[in-house]
């Protein structure tokens, strides 16, 4: 197995990239390959001043990035010999079985429809994001790739988010629910009203039928399930408001010594909140719907959310993620619609 | 000035509907006149059994209750002489000024639209919900009255949300933003595009662009826009982050002695961000758009919810905010459009 690494993406591009594959190389790198494509000169120099053996890995020579300024759809057809459109290329050919970015998720989701193209019945990968819950991590998608989604789609959302969770995320049976303003299935727009009749006869998920806002962040559910807009505003306003709340936490910590010596004795245990609240702990998001396995790890990721993106990129290549989603969504496209 | 108060709606009337109004009449009941619409029975021996003074009050004896199982559509058809329904007759026929409710929020809404009626240039109102805001509160619409929306629609909802802002929140030059998933003007869907050129033409606002989910909580705007399915998302998501975190939170005190010891310490210091994030602090949910002014108080208000609501309710009505509101909206609709 071979995963193809952007070493150029990602606010801390090259060094956290570099730190995260040496650790993923420890770890679990046994029987893998694992190449780090970007600009050589300057990947060595990061490895030889921050002592990162590059030994355990191959180096493919890159003379282009792709930055957060670039046009996603001119960055995939002009830079061709970017970190990015290089690795998506190489994907696509065969010469590697995953590929791992921190880059622009623009350009990431655009390069991948152009370049590794999608499966069949799929005509724009979605996004997914593993979101931390109450009781267990979930997989929200879409999250930000497809704003504007038809029923058709919602429900190869589920579909495919199902999948992923059993193979990847080791759910049994996974429970698939759909966001919307009410639980009674004539809620919501007709668009979701019509996504939650087909996620209803979806023979390939189980449907946990709607699932109120309120109640997303509890975890009882495998696999949440919206369009692109309402997605980008379930991620970002959870961190917003995870954000606001512990920030107000601080100025309570801060206020006088009773306060402050208060803030030793829980220091421990807010420390495990923020690491529950914690995305790189969760993981990177994959592009489900491409034709072979693309993770986007956070764009602020450090080593770990490096590491864990290529753990993820492992397991879907271990499991065919991409084989067995085709095969459910076959099912989905042969089953006569009511 | 008389308002009008339902007094069986809610989960806590009708006692908490009596108290919230005994304070509101103690605090700023002079030259009001305070209607109590309900089982005239029911209120008199509430009050009784808890010592509260009805002699500030009109009641309004009224022989039905529209409950949460109601059929909106059917409730506001047929239970005539129930307590919402009889009062928003009573709005329509100038027999008071304000209408305010904790009862079932789709009754209301479809209630308001077909009795009430809507100012002229507005389909059906928009249901405005005040949010907590780590700068400031800020105003929310809509918050799931409207479902689906069109382009114009959300540019009413800045007229109208910028008015309140103004008249009934007190801020001066009010900014309105509007929900979307990046700050160009390009981002988003075909509607969101279209509002957003809609919006920054308003002749009536001061727009200050898109505002990305991860930040709407920092209140640095008075009044969020965005269509009815969104609002739900944001409003409800918000309390269930919060009670999310806060529900850790209060596992991490309990762990131990030293913890617990802790907790005494800042105990003031989280009543001071639970008080922040509570929604009956920050007040009821006008319906904006009706043609006179109609309050939702939360279905959960305490006396504390009631008391607010009718204090918005009276500001609405000394402030002449539906007059000013119509102004605002003619001026809309007679501006040629780009």
């Amino acid at each position: 197995m071979k995963i193809l690494i952007d070493a150029m993406g990602g606010d801390n591009a090259p060094l956290c990239v570099l730190q995260g594959a040496a650790q993923a190389a420890a770890e679990f790198g046994d029987g893998m390959t694992l190449a780090l494509l970007g600009d050589e000169k300057a990947i060595r120099d990061c490895a030889a001043e921050n002592k990162i053996d590059l030994t355990p890995f191959e180096i493919i020579p890159c003379s282009e990035v792709v930055d957060m300024h670039d046009d996603p759809v001119k960055a995939a057809r002009h830079k061709t010999d970017s970190s990015m459109i290089k690795g998506l290329t190489m994907l696509k050919n065969g010469e590697g079985d995953a590929f791992v970015s921190a880059g622009s998720t623009g350009a990431l989701h655009v390069g991948t429809s152009l370049i590794v193209r999608t499966l069949k019945g799929i005509k724009r990968p979605a996004l997914a994001t593993p979101m931390p819950g109450a009781k267990q991590n979930f997989l929200l998608l879409d999250c930000g790739a497809n704003a504007e989604c038809r029923p058709d789609m919602l429900n190869a959302f589920g579909t495919m988010g199902s999948v992923y969770a059993e193979k990847v995320m080791g759910r049994k049976d996974p429970q698939v629910a759909l966001v919307n303003n009410g639980a009674e299935d004539t809620k919501g727009t007709p668009t979701y009203r019509e996504a939650h009749q087909l996620l209803k006869a979806n023979p390939c998920i189980h449907f946990a039928g709607n699932i109120e806002p309120r109640y997303i962040l509890d975890g009882e559910v495998d696999v949440v399930v919206c369009d692109g807009f309402v997605g980008n505003v379930v991620l970002k306003l959870t961190e917003g408001v995870a954000k606001t709340l512990l920030g107000m936490l601080k100025q309570v910590f801060l206020k006088n010594l009773i306060t402050k010596l208060s803030y030793l004795g829980i220091k421990g245990g807010l420390s495990e909140i923020k690491r529950m609240m914690d995305s790189e702990e969760v993981g990177g998001a994959p592009l489900l719907g491409a034709a072979k396995p693309v993770i986007k790890a956070h764009g602020s990721s450090k080593a770990k959310g490096i590491k864990n993106a290529i753990r993820q990129a492992k397991t879907c290549v271990a499991n065919d993620l991409c084989g067995t989603m085709q095969t459910a969504l076959n099912a989905l496209e042969t089953k006569p619609q009511a």
